[in-house]
């Protein structure tokens, strides 16, 4: 239930549910700086650098005992050696003294600089790197037999598995030492993509130097130098800082800024292809011209910041050297246009008109149509089968909880039977023919208000339900195919933000008022009995006046002491509870006869058990407790666990609470009908002309919910390949909608959190995870037989009607309460409304409070808090059949409040509707550049928004 | 009920509870390096520098309109102006890039320098600093008008009040320029204290100037310059740079720079002092030394980054300095002896053996006596008034509470109305004699758990309790006068961190144990119906056999429809409820007469509401919601706010849910008691010897909770002027042991928690607040009074005990086990046991784990959990009685893990007991320093730890 972008809004989180892809493009990974791609060649062309493994090996115990020990080592972040707990740090951003930096220049600038160094082994290399004219032959040796000396490495065994499976490191063939088994054994290795290479920097006091020894060596061809690094990965560079004591602890601190400065993507750029001492130098003096500096009276230097959750991309260092060059007006065209461009790329190349009647549709089917074999060969990977299995319990979840609320929505004449049949059919149909098959169908809470509405509407005219439901569904068909072949799906443009949240706000506030009014309902069903109460008495009265000795008599002397059946001076009664009096022959008499104890109560216990577990489980995502796999399952499997913990206990307990209803057979819910709907009933014929009325607000209702979900999962952030079918879903959306309807089957659309889920358990992602550094994103498995899977699986669920008849009332309700909460609370708009109870000193530090003033902030609030409340006090008239049109109004709304807020205001609250966003590069953003002079804005604004929103609450 | 030190076991927030004292000497507020104060003499006498605000104003908008513009202030942290959104953005720590240094550098070294410059107004400082050679006459008028021109402030109106009360910021008297209006209504002139300076940058691109002009002027006296700061103080610096825009935005990031530089204390102090440019120059090359490197491909130098909760204290940087130039050695002894000065600072200097009988007494008596008259005389002043409505609510809850619990425990021997007057009663007498008068007397857990068991033994031996506990309190009063005699308080320091643990552990569960045992308990009172239930009936028969027509038969006529009442072929009977049967009459017959249905359901959400409402009510303390007042509101009284929330629903619902039981006179709870306990009751007369061990027992128990609170009350960073009185406040918990043992009342001793809020609530804090800058602690306003008046209120509240009478029990066990867990999950030993659920990687860094191996880690939380496991065991059996011998026993456990673990081990897990500590600097801890050269733990570790546990559960 994990809703898509709900972080967008915080600053410090905002790029974490962008693509690994897009970050990648930015991290080290040994890409070159102009070169991001997720293949071994960029998009350039340009062949991709490997990624580089930095240690550094220390050299301890000056003049007692001489050891080489690994303290550090690098691949995004760094990672310190933890000498008293024999552990190795968490990753975390390294930090530098300026003077080591100076040191190191120095030495380098002095130092020995050997690039495209022959060596084939580790004892050519050491024998090259000491031959300097300031070493004796005697020191020479000793220096020789000291750097041979094997290091000592902290090698971890860690619970992770491998991550690349089969693939091996690139082993220099020609090498002479072989490296050692515990290097081999090393987990880090298997974390380490193909290809990778190392860089060892060995630094420490030697005080039998008389002067610092600094040596850089970049090697032509990578060797594995034996044991020298703790994964036997071949070593490109090699770098060695030794001398007398005089620095004091300057030869760490110098290893580590070689090291860090070897991690550093530019600089490793650069040195791989420096050919001389200067280019290096000059590659130094580039890496401090762009190095932040932190006040030390502020911050402390030896406190450990953890990894950003965005890494400053290349892109933005070009741009300020573009700056450099170009000087200011160059940068804000840039930036602007970067700004721009990635906002126009969240509209989807198929969202173009193509003019022509079913245009769209047409080129949909075209496009589709090439793929279609592969849509099923793509589906041999093992990834699928838990993906199936995964996506299966969130339907059959989904199709219970609305098949419950359905039932009780429509008195029955729909129920959990059709939620299951339906899901299966239009489910399959839909993966089978539709243009994004990665698309659960599902019944949707925006269709389901609706279908609520439309059956008290038919009640109050005592209209024959599913005959003038079949009308509407036909009608709704119609008005749809007229909008496939008008191409109106381009028209998805002016639905922004503000209608989406507006959308999603009253959905999701719809079902938390429902969940609470019938949890609340359950108590005036099953009443408390206060003390003020006047009896809780029940006889059984028999009427069969006959006799003296009524039947109940004869079993007196089998339980003497049972008070129920003793004769208390009562004529024909007894005390028997009300069944087994009815069993006997019997009337249950009495005030008591129909109430029930203790059952209000232990629903809401139920309810808030079930609510509150639910909430809980989503947390354990992301806590930090148990193994990542456990988390998962725990996060995703949130709703059903506690459903099942919920119906645990009600079991337990084994009270009378109300139950799900389900049919003992397969056979419709509402008794007496047969599987298809005839097509008038008792109604009269002109209604089948009427029903055009609400279809019309059904087909608005329809188009927004599917296509703002096909929107938002066809993003180009997902790197789909095979494309999206905007008309075509829409016209399977249509078709489905005839069949359904025809059936008596729930009605349904495309619901966008539980196929993001269906799309996040299909994600392609590179084998390659280095330290600290996310997998990359590659793709989705784009394919129809996980989806047709889960459906045939949930078509044969139907038989699990005997189980399912044990789930409670309450504890669905306490499902729905969740859904509406977790919906509401992941959009933009709630969190606005907080900020109107926070002071303003205690405000998150927000993009959008960085340049909106708070008063504007409020405003756009308020107005929307204002739509909001006029929707709910419409939907709670006789009139509330026409809410789909003024969800639609809410268009017409924002279009408006152009005249109220300034377009730089309107892209921060909200996003830019297409005519207005080509005119604001130019005008819109100047005054803000031109005082501030540089944007101070991380590196975030440049990312492509993350999905946004969850519009439909599934 | 917050914890004190609950966070110190993380290494992100360890200092937060350190005394802002502490921190402040780490803090710019203008203080010289090396006289960190918290008055303005610092401790070596050296007068303190005041605080620098420091102000950049731009230049804005050439060539077309130029205005000057404030974009970024300076105290602690960096202020941004954000332009869209008009506001300032949150503190940060500024960060620089390190080419801006450089050109500030070479424009500094160019430049116009003036020292101690004589200007009296803007006007003549601004003559003499455009008087350059370089500029002609009309460029040095033009440039003087556009310096004169009126600078933008954004003058924010915040809902701060002043914090200075009626201080007002040192006037120029020889001003010319009187300050705007708007300069003087600024909010943010009260937050910064009196006697602070201004220091006004102006950068910015001119491009009628030929060569940059860079600035630096130090006037002789600080002149308030008009309205060229938002606050009218008298500037101490000023910096001017200008010139053409060849630098690109250089001047904005060069104006930045010098900003940064004038607010590090160091370079600060430098050029406050300095003589001439190469003084300057010199305190920019040691920052620059100084400065913490983030490298480029790692962090975006656009981030934001949070102000730390510990900034690195100048001691550091001096102990840098010194390490320059004595080399490492010098440093490690620095450091070790700074550590563990700091952990030694924490025992009291008033643990002093002084080797006589009653030596320590007398002592302390002497040593408060002088301070008698000023513990009233200091109490005038309105904080104490808060103080008192504070800490009279947060006993009262107590006294309630644990009232409650007491009835239980004793059934009925005590109560709350014993409760009320004991507090009363032993608070006041405590607060007029004690040693540590800041002490609230309260009933806490272990003594609570001890009288519970002592109750069951003499009920299992039929004894008459209170006499018994007469005498049981006679010897413990004698035991703890021996205690007093021998000066056994000072044994106190071999309770560490393991034994503490060890005690509050238990009695945390305990607590969780009993609410949670006591609720389901309610259950079998209150059986829940389920439907196998025979029959829920119940009758009103009549015993009255004479007549056919019987009583109720008359009230026929008047309620005609009501059920209950109709004849329903019974003979002499009716479904009257039971309380009206009686009432005429009649018998109540059958099953369900004595059952209450719906009760336990109800009692277990009442339960489960106070509960969860306690707990959510005290984070909202750190959440960013409300008006910082009213969070602390709502998190200081989360448990009374629970309670009348939990009271509330009750009698809205108005079930007949169990009630507390009071007394509706004032008089004992237990029938037939006099107020005074007869001496021997129905005991035999040697009982009166015997309760001489069971008084063993608890004198331990007694001497372990009041003492290791006192310690943890008088730890050093409270800065207590008046001393503590250890064995005095020891005597005095003996005396009212006997008095509370002949009047039949709870036993008091110190409790931990409410005294520190107590405490809290009377902080001596100095005026100043400047932006970022958390208020420098004082001390305490250490005084009787407070005390005595809470204790005075608390004996007239007695006379609620109307009131009381509608506190649900099950609200009553709610806080409990909100106590309970309150106080588990306060100590490091939780957060160990949670580490052994967490995945290596995903452990929190704490500064534990980066010392000791997770093993070690692992087995001493094993080990404590064996200890704890056979507490509970004990505690089970019939022995229970002597649990408090065991818990003694855990400091014998303690003093054998010494062959376990190193002693470098034990210092991160736990720490050292007394006779260990000396031996560790020279040798324990040697290894890791040499290895890893410089120590890279965070400025935390050499803050003193905050107090760190709660003993008590009160």
């Amino acid at each position: 239930m994990k809703l898509p972008g709900q972080e967008e809004f915080e600053v410090s989180s905002a790029c974490e549910n962008v693509p690994t892809g897009e970050l990648d493009n930015g991290t080290a990974s040994g890409s070159s700086p102009d070169s991001p791609s997720d293949t071994d060649r960029g998009e350039l062309g340009v062949p991709k650098d490997p990624l580089l493994f930095i240690q550094l090996n220390e050299l301890l115990g000056w003049p007692q005992a001489l050891e080489w020990r690994e303290t550090g080592r690098w691949v995004l972040f760094e990672e310190k050696l933890e000498v008293g707990a024999g552990r190795w740090s968490v990753p975390h951003v390294p930090t530098l003294a300026l003077p080591s930096l100076r040191k190191l220049r120095i030495l380098l600038a002095e130092g020995l600089v050997l690039l495209d160094c022959p060596a084939q082994s580790f004892l050519e290399l050491v024998e090259q790197v000491t031959r300097v004219d300031s070493l004796s032959p005697e020191l020479r040796g000793q220096l020789q037999a000291l750097l041979l000396q094997r290091p000592q490495h902290l090698i971890q065994p860690t619970g992770t598995r491998p991550c690349q499976g089969s693939a091996h490191p690139r082993e220099a063939s020609h090498s002479e030492e072989a490296p050692l088994k515990e290097q081999h054994q090393n987990p880090l290795r298997w974390k380490l993509p193909p290809g990778a290479e190392a860089g060892a920097v060995l630094a420490g006091e030697l005080g039998f130097l008389v002067q610092p020894l600094g040596a850089f060596v970049r090697l032509r061809d990578p060797v594995v130098l034996g044991p020298l690094t703790e994964v036997p990965l071949p070593s490109r560079f090699f770098c060695l800082f030794l001398g007398p004591s005089t620095l004091g602890k300057g030869y760490h601190e110098m290893g580590r800024a070689m090291a860090v400065l070897l991690s550093d993507p530019q600089f490793q750029w650069s040195v791989r292809r420096a050919s001389n001492l200067h280019d290096i130098l000059a590659a130094l003096d580039a890496f401090l011209e762009e190095v932040t500096v932190l006040p030390p009276g502020r911050w402390d230097p030896t406190a450990r910041i953890a990894p950003p959750k965005c890494l400053p991309s290349q892109h933005k260092r070009i741009l300020s050297q573009l700056r450099e060059v170009q000087g200011p007006s160059a940068q804000h065209g840039a930036l602007a246009e970067d700004r721009y461009g990635h906002r126009l790329q969240l509209r989807s190349p198929e969202l173009q008109r193509t003019g022509r009647l079913f245009g769209g549709l047409i080129q949909d089917v075209r496009r589709k149509a090439s793929w279609y074999p592969s849509d099923f060969l793509d589906a041999l990977h093992p990834q699928c089968f838990s993906a199936v299995l995964y996506i299966y319990l969130a339907t059959v979840t989904n199709a219970i909880t609305f098949g419950g609320l359905l039932g009780e929505a429509t008195s029955g004449a729909q129920g959990v039977l059709e939620s299951f049949l339906g899901t299966a059919v239009a489910g399959a149909a839909f993966c089978l023919m539709a243009g994004q098959p990665l698309t659960i169908l599902s019944s949707t809470g925006p269709v389901l208000v609706f279908e609520r509405l439309l059956f008290s509407f038919s009640r109050d005219y005592n209209l024959d339900y599913l005959p003038f439901r079949l009308w509407v569904g036909i009608w709704v068909a119609t008005f749809c195919l007229a909008l496939v072949a008008t191409e109106a799906s381009v028209l998805v443009r002016y639905f922004t933000r503000f209608t989406e949240e507006g959308f999603c706000a009253l959905i999701s506030l719809i079902f938390i008022y429902d969940a609470v009014g019938k949890m609340l309902s359950l108590t005036s069903a099953y009443p408390i009995q206060s003390p003020g109460y006047p009896a809780y008495g029940c006889f059984c009265q028999y009427t069969d006046l006959g006799g003296n000795e009524s039947q109940w008599m004869r079993t007196e002397p089998k339980d003497r002491d049972d008070i129920s059946s003793l004769d208390l001076g009562l004529v024909n009664a007894s005390l028997l509870p009300p069944p087994e009096c009815a069993r006997r022959g019997g009337r249950p008499r009495g005030p008591s006869c129909h109430a029930v104890p203790d059952i209000a109560f232990f629903s809401l216990l139920l309810f808030l058990t079930s609510f509150l577990l639910a909430m809980a489980l989503k947390h354990v995502k992301t806590s930090r407790f148990f193994p990542s796999v456990v988390r998962k399952v725990l996060g995703d499997f949130s709703s059903v666990l506690a459903m099942l913990l919920g119906c645990g206990l009600d079991s337990f307990l084994g009270l009378a609470t109300p139950k799900l209803t389900v049919p003992s057979e397969f056979k419709p819910t509402l008794p007496g009908r047969g599987w298809l709907v005839s097509p008038f009933g008792t109604n009269p014929w002109w209604l089948s002309v009427a029903a055009a009325l609400p279809a019309l607000l059904l087909s608005i209702l329809i188009f927004m919910d599917q296509q703002i979900t096909a929107v938002i999962l066809n993003r180009a952030e997902y790197k789909l390949r095979k494309g999206a079918g905007f008309h075509l879903d829409l016209f399977c959306v249509a078709v489905l909608m005839v069949l359904t309807s025809a059936l008596g089957l729930p009605w349904y659309v495309s619901a966008t959190v539980i196929s993001l889920a269906h799309m996040d358990s299909l994600r392609r992602e590179s084998r390659a995870c280095a330290l600290g550094e996310p997998r990359s994103f590659l793709g989705i498995r784009e394919q129809r037989l996980t989806g047709l899977v889960v459906f045939i699986l949930t078509g044969t669920s139907i038989f699990l009607a005997p189980v399912l008849k044990f789930i409670p009332m309450p504890v669905l309700y306490g499902i729905f309460l969740y859904m509406g909460v977790a919906a509401i609370s992941s959009i933009q708009f709630t969190k606005r409304i907080q900020l109107l109870l926070m002071p303003a000193k205690q405000q998150p530090d927000l993009l959008l409070l960085r340049h909106v003033p708070l008063s504007r902030v409020h405003l756009f609030t308020a107005i929307q808090l204002a739509c909001l409340a006029l929707l709910w006090i419409i939907k709670s008239t006789p009139a509330a059949i026409i809410f789909p049109l003024m969800l639609l109004g809410l268009v017409g709304v924002r279009k408006a409040l152009e005249r109220v807020f300034s377009p730089q205001e309107l892209l921060w609250l909200d996003e830019l509707m297409p005519e207005k966003e080509r005119s604001i590069p130019e005008k819109g953003l100047e005054p803000e550049y031109s005082l501030s002079g540089d944007s101070e804005d991380s590196e975030l604004m440049y990312q492509p928004r993350a999905p946004e929103i969850n519009i439909s609450v599934n």
